[in-house]
């Protein structure tokens, strides 16, 4: 008899007879005649339930298995309509593939998140650890679908770079030389020639200069891939390697990208109730009871668009007194972020215009020449999720401004020829993957939607 | 008026009155009273005629641009049913967004692949490069639909890791510490507890060891990103950085896990000939003319199996000679792979049951104690596409393996203990991404279907 997913079995409409499944144990309960035993095959969310008996040839060795133990069961479906379940099966088979070891670090009673830490291997058999790691498998397939569904090319952009994107001297560095031999130059420093590429190499803290090129030729693309920042941070939102989406459109302006920016928000909000429903109620039941009322705000809600100088001018006159005063020129910090769109809008906000010296140098030039043509997303309760701008196309400007501050013209003379061979406006931006995992899970720790997160001093398997 | 891509242009049924389309100038020719441009925003792979005469008040300046100059075009769309192509665009306005310098690197002349490569910022712009990344990315989602539509799983596996998946000693070295000036311990050794990790750490070269842990949860889960191997290898199917899916599936054999490798490999080739037709076209009429005769006798054969013994022995019935005799216990040579699917069975062929010695040491032990189940995908022209294995399920079994090979125990405890805790039979493969693009595009080598390879001595932007 083939096996059946208990994703299927659980779907109407109800099957009938004599079925075949497979799974691993989550609880157990005995009597002397009967048990039960919830089992789950990773195919849903929730447990099918056994009931088996002393009719069972094993009785007394299905008893005694541990929790996680790996079990198939033939026997009969029992719609049980009166119950919380649909159904159960009666089970007149059961057969151990894989006992679980008394020492299994997992037992019934609730595990406090930094403890489940420490079993990374096995905390994705808990309720939480399953809810999260498919909703970032299905938010995995949300950013794909609505990309390619307006067609969208994905670039892989490379992960081995020897640009620093973001100038921000945050780069690990990747190297083939062993490093208790080190080849030296005659002057006594490290000979990078020696290296496999032939140069001292990095890992990219962003795609988005690799991927310009690309915008200026398919006009929609997006990046989908980890990035890396060797910082030495220690927060709830930091992670030393991360899941970014960066894409990037030719022919579109800020406006024009901050409408693509709302429409994919919702998208992927939308997307994910609706594929993972059981997931979402968990969360809202146990992580956080305001998240679906939270993200039904985003939903249904139009963006608000405030400049950077206006957002200024609301935090002086909101009469709060903030760690950080606000001061045009100054950064608007998280403390502000969740005024604005936790409190005063209630939604979520783009700021734009920035002060030229707050952004990064590839930003688009205002004729005001103070301000960059960027925006940030902030969403109520997080703060910012997505950061982006109009690019500066015109070579001179975008020259000048390099030169402003100093950086190695010649290292970029490729990016500043993308505006000398058919420079087109073009816009993009950057949603961090696993921050928006936390935004729709209520997870607070950048550490619990990640597989094995590396953070300082961290770094398991 | 607003944009309309010209994909939707050329997408029955025909727009008629005016439009607004921009693009880049892939050529143009001109006579005194008329010019004619094809236009290409990207959107598709094919161009939009552009027609225009000396009505237009900026008629000099339009002839004088160069290639890939971004234009934006306001016009009429005439329908022209006895051209080559479906309609054109009268042009009423033409207005300069970018022009190209005068040094714009690509000709109207065709190019060799040799000289793209030193030009990878533009290349994307050829016809071949724009099918390839195309189709790159139309393969990405193919691979997320196949899995995804199935309901596996995506896990996204850290790059950074301490583990060496393959024990190949292959692994680039990641670090954040300062090579000209790295902190020593009493022994004159490298301090790596300074590192940022507080230990040694590599790029990982498999995701396979990661995910397992989440096919004994879920069931059926994948992974697809980058991995890297810090070999100096120069060929046309090595890189240093790579894409891979590797898909892991519980209660499943390896007969079950061929019967997804072979579904998933006709669904990938008719997904890409479905979504990239004339891509596809190109690639058969341009790169490889044997290419879709190729692709169609792998759709619509039912794929052989044979065990690593027969094919042995069917190499030496063959009365070929061999640069390398086929002997039992070699390994098969890629003139084996290629004289056994492309003369001998002339279709894809799965080989099976390997000397133990000859896999990797999680791969189950076949009852004679000699193989394991372990399969390798070969398809005429290539050879190998696919590999993977039944997992060894039994603690005993894969621990007599590791000391056996003299593998560190103790660093491979927790994957020993996923034996321990509720083992199931299961099965994972690997795909390689940039090498199933090579094999659907007829493209020989692999720094023609990366966007930025990187490769020993080659590693630009």
């Amino acid at each position: 008899m083939k096996r059946i997913e208990i994703k299927q079995l659980l779907t109407k409409p109800y099957l009938e007879g004599q079925v075949h499944v497979a799974g691993w144990i989550r609880t157990a309960r005995q009597s002397s005649n009967v048990g039960f035993i919830e089992l789950n095959d990773g195919s849903q969310f929730g447990n099918l339930q056994i009931v088996y008996d002393k009719d069972l040839s094993n009785f007394d060795q299905i008893n005694k298995l541990g929790l996680s133990a790996a079990i198939e069961v033939w026997g009969e479906v029992i719609l049980t309509p009166q119950m919380k379940q649909p159904l159960e099966i009666r089970a007149s088979e059961i057969r151990v593939m894989g006992d679980s070891a008394k020492d299994y670090p997992l037992q019934k009673k609730r595990h406090s998140l930094e403890y489940l830490r420490t079993q990374l291997t096995l905390r994705p058999r808990t309720n939480t650890f399953m809810a999260v790691f498919r909703v970032r498998s299905i938010l995995s397939m949300a950013i794909h679908r609505f990309f390619q569904d307006r067609d969208y090319v994905y670039i892989q952009t490379p992960i081995l770079t020897s640009a620093d994107a973001e100038g921000a001297g945050e780069m690990f560095q990747v190297t083939s030389l062993d490093l208790n031999n080190l080849p030296l130059t005659e002057s006594g420093n490290v000979d990078y020639s020696k290296e496999l590429f032939g140069k001292k190499m990095g890992l990219t803290v962003s795609g988005q200069l690799s991927v310009e090129p690309f915008a200026l030729t398919y006009s929609k693309v997006y990046t989908f891939g980890p990035t890396f920042r060797a910082e030495n941070s220690n927060t709830v939102r930091h992670a030393n390697e991360f899941w970014m989406i960066e894409p990037e459109i030719s022919f579109c302006d800020l406006d024009g990208m901050m409408d693509i920016i709302e429409e994919m928000v919702k998208y992927l909000i939308d997307y994910v109730l609706e594929k993972a429903p059981q997931e979402m109620k968990f969360f809202n039941d146990r992580i956080d009871n305001s998240l679906l009322d939270r993200l039904e705000v985003v939903r249904s809600s139009q963006f608000a668009r405030i400049t950077y100088t206006e957002a200024i001018q609301l935090l002086k006159d909101s009469g709060r007194s903030f760690e950080y005063p606000p001061v045009w020129g100054q950064e608007i910090q998280t403390e502000h972020e969740k005024y604005l769109a936790g409190e005063l809008f209630k939604q979520p906000v783009f700021v734009t215009d920035y002060p030229t010296d707050a952004k990064a140098f590839y930003m688009k030039l205002s004729p005001d020449g103070k301000t960059v043509r960027a925006c940030d997303l902030l969403v109520p309760a997080i703060g910012e999720i997505v950061g982006g701008s109009q690019r500066e196309d015109n070579y001179e400007r975008l020259k000048a401004e390099m030169e402003r501050r100093g950086m190695p013209i010649d290292d970029y003379q490729w990016y500043l020829d993308l505006r000398r061979y058919g420079s087109a406006v073009h816009s993009g931006f950057g949603l961090g993957f696993d921050r928006m995992i936390q935004y729709l899970t209520g997870i607070a720790n950048i550490r619990d939607v990640q597989a094995y997160p590396r953070t300082p001093n961290n770094a398991e398997f």
